[in-house]
């Protein structure tokens, strides 16, 4: 495969498109697709996300990321370079609720989910039979707020042996340390069953259902150390009546919930999604 | 026009549906519509809308409403009966922002709300134009919350003076007193630019922006003394992205608010809303 | 499960609701949710269903459905009472693409489905493996045009065999015989991948991409005779642009396709739907 | 104002994207937005828009659109620069029915809508008031099929007075004919009350409610001389259920058509658009 992509962030000035381009195009390489944002015409923040093809990628790969440099420097640049054919490793987290972890497997399955599940984690053993079925190794690993750090380092472990790029909490009902969270900045999705900033925390059906609310909702976002408050990355909602009690949100809500993680995962994993500050760009 | 509808409210028990239709039949009433709810089928709440066609129902008036008495206290009922031929009178609130005015206006002059819009009330003279040239009395009051009482003093003597039913705050920007609020209860209709309870109070679409959300919405209620806290009629969401600063999502917005609160006012004239501890059951 | 639902059609005319409320009061039902409509309140047909809770219903039963033969003659009326407890009997029917099959299973192993999924039918292997392992009969039977009835003759057997009520075409890719479709009438639910009635026939997302839609949407009806033409159930769409080709509105389609079959199929299975002419009314 | 959009059009191949923005950089042009598509990655077509602003550019026009034509010619480009500052001039045409009509001219009114509203042509006088309130020319033009060619005569003697660039069909209910519309190619907006291509040509909500369907909506498109067969530029879809009559159809269809066409109509005027056979790229 002889496509990646192109990720940079810098201060909006005239002459980047140009250099940037220029500089493919000196390299063979042929732009597929090209998206930009800019924060602010004047002086703000500038991203863009370029797609190309270029032939013997493979052999290139060194000398293109050489030769940026300076290009980066003059502009300066956060930049990085993403191989399509470098699938990325994905772990799992899931406790009791299996629909988001079912989703995800379909959509690897059909070949939609461009990664590599490399195990999936979790605190229940429920899912362990559908995992295992697919050929997924499954750890089963115990786990409450009294024994969180000797839970993460078990995790930690797992995840470095498995070389994980992207951990997803599929429903996964247990707080992350600081520490672990620091760890993979900006490189775990989670989904919330509310739509946020509506309902943080716990029990957002429930809570949900005592307001009285017309609609309900998800959100996947990146996980940092405030709950439920990382950078969000997708949001989606349904249509409820005074007939749905909260069991009946719950279930109308799993189905809003499996398609906003699914959607963003999928992002992820095309290097669609820019964080800066707490929000998402996503191209 | 021989239309009328039954509205009530009682813990649930065997034989009301029966009662209530036995009663309606031999009074020569048709059934049009009918929509009924139950909290919980083991002694919760009963709620019931009827719309039915009564041959001379202004002369049947006082027999129906006197005759069906004991059968509310079998029951333990609240109950009433709306009239179509009974046009509400409905006062518009409004600050500078017209756009909900309009939609109100706009619904009203295509014959879609079934009300007589008695007067609009505002504490800016943005709007006089437009609600004069359709023939509708226009209130200037200035207002700020040092002179809050004064104010709705004036507003109290204008809306008896025109039997006002409902009000509507048609993005009315100032917050009123308990006192009035008591005098309307479940009869002031607000809509609120956010998806609540997100960004309950001030500048929602600003924060909004600030947080990264990925959908913006609006939400019609019934004003209460707690802010944006009161029973919710109706609420729905666009899309945004980040593309989109405060004032795009301001635009988007616009145009939610104006249908949500157009949808909750003609359900609210149409008698389908029943209001129940802090929620509404919408028929 | 002493839950019952009552499903009438009959000559609009005043004292309906009247009488079959009595008749359940004086058999001990108690109400638990009613839904009526009316075509026109001159004269226009009536539908209503009734779900209700009755003592010892098992005994009921036969004494329920014998007195109410004079009630149905009065008004005319074609009705039925389905139990709750006598779980339907339900054929899947799929071609090579499982992702609506696979949505059905999933949603009846979360109970949600309540059906008894008694055997799938295919004219391809693609999907044994995953039906068996969930304890389901699976049949190959091999179709095309040429030897329609033969197979028909085949499936026929297995769905006397197993009693069949329901058959759910989940995007099974043959034609049936008018035979076979008058003997299952209004029993046999299919998906079609499109907004109906645009797209009717073979290749509907390569349509919808060659016209150049900016949405596409999937189809759940009952079958008939007339190709994609039998009463619509549920609809639903999503968005597509000039980036997604052919085969990128076919997996935005297939979510689509799976959410629109699942309801039509469990709204069938609650009988909330009444079939009149050529339309549903949907309780 | 110092903005443009530069439009292009041509064979894909390596090194536009570097020879446009070298371009723009060395013509001091800073790049505020750029979308493109490509149709195929292997020598497909290729469009690109691109929103920059430079200073002075009154002054650069000339120069800027001579220089370019080398590199126009060196990639087979159809191209074009649109300055922000030349205001589009509009023709609405207009039927009996005003509700899209009042949609596009209060999007004008907030300034949401960046042009020069000329004139509204009606063979109908019912939005003459409303219209010449606003202090813009309305010309009443009786129209039926035996006159077709007349009234296009004198509209067309209007529209070259008023200098006119869009033409928006705000439900003007006469087909135009094929000299006229190739007059404006692409240039003419309609927007049809129906889910293209469901339902083309007449009444489209009667026919929506006789087929049963459970959701209606409304295309806005490019006119061709192939009725309701043009360019597609935007759809939207609103939930119907068996409650609703063709009458409630139309109500519920009016506020989506409204929005539809007034965000074509946006796009158009905001260069957005490119037509390519019989599709449209929006970016």
């Amino acid at each position: 495969e002889n496509r990646a992509r192109f990720l940079i962030k810098c201060p909006d000035q005239p002459g980047i498109v140009a250099a940037v381009s220029k500089f493919l195009y000196e390299h063979n390489a042929n732009i597929v697709a090209s998206d930009q944002f800019t924060m602010n015409p004047e002086g703000g923040e500038f991203f863009i996300r370029i797609e190309f093809e270029c032939p013997d990628l493979k052999e290139q790969v060194s000398k293109l990321e050489t030769r940026f440099v300076p290009i980066a420097e003059k502009f300066n640049m956060e930049w990085k370079i993403m191989y399509v054919r470098d699938i990325k490793n994905m772990a799992i987290f899931v406790s009791n609720e299996p629909h988001c972890l079912l989703e995800l497997l379909w959509e690897w399955q059909s070949g939609d989910l461009m990664a590599n599940i490399a195990l999936v984690i979790s605190n229940h053993e429920t899912a362990r039979e559908m995992v295992e079925s697919l050929g997924i190794p499954f750890y089963y690993i115990p786990a409450n707020k009294d024994i969180r750090h000797q839970v993460e380092v078990k995790q930690k472990q797992l995840l470095e042996q498995y070389e994980v790029d992207l951990i997803v909490l599929a429903r996964y009902m247990q707080i992350l340390t600081p520490e672990f969270v620091g760890h993979f900045e900006n490189r775990i999705i989670n989904i919330h069953h509310s739509f946020l900033p509506a309902f943080i925390g716990a029990k957002p059906y429930e809570r949900a259902y005592q307001r009285g609310v017309k609609m309900i909702g998800a959100t996947s976002h990146y996980v940092t150390n405030d709950l439920d408050e990382g950078p969000i990355i997708e949001q989606n909602i349904g249509r409820v009546d005074h007939r749905d009690n909260g069991e009946d949100m719950k279930k109308i809500g799993q189905s809003i919930e499996r398609s906003v993680l699914a959607r963003a995962v999928k992002w992820h994993l095309e290097d669609r999604i820019i964080v800066y500050k707490n929000k998402t760009i996503v191209f």
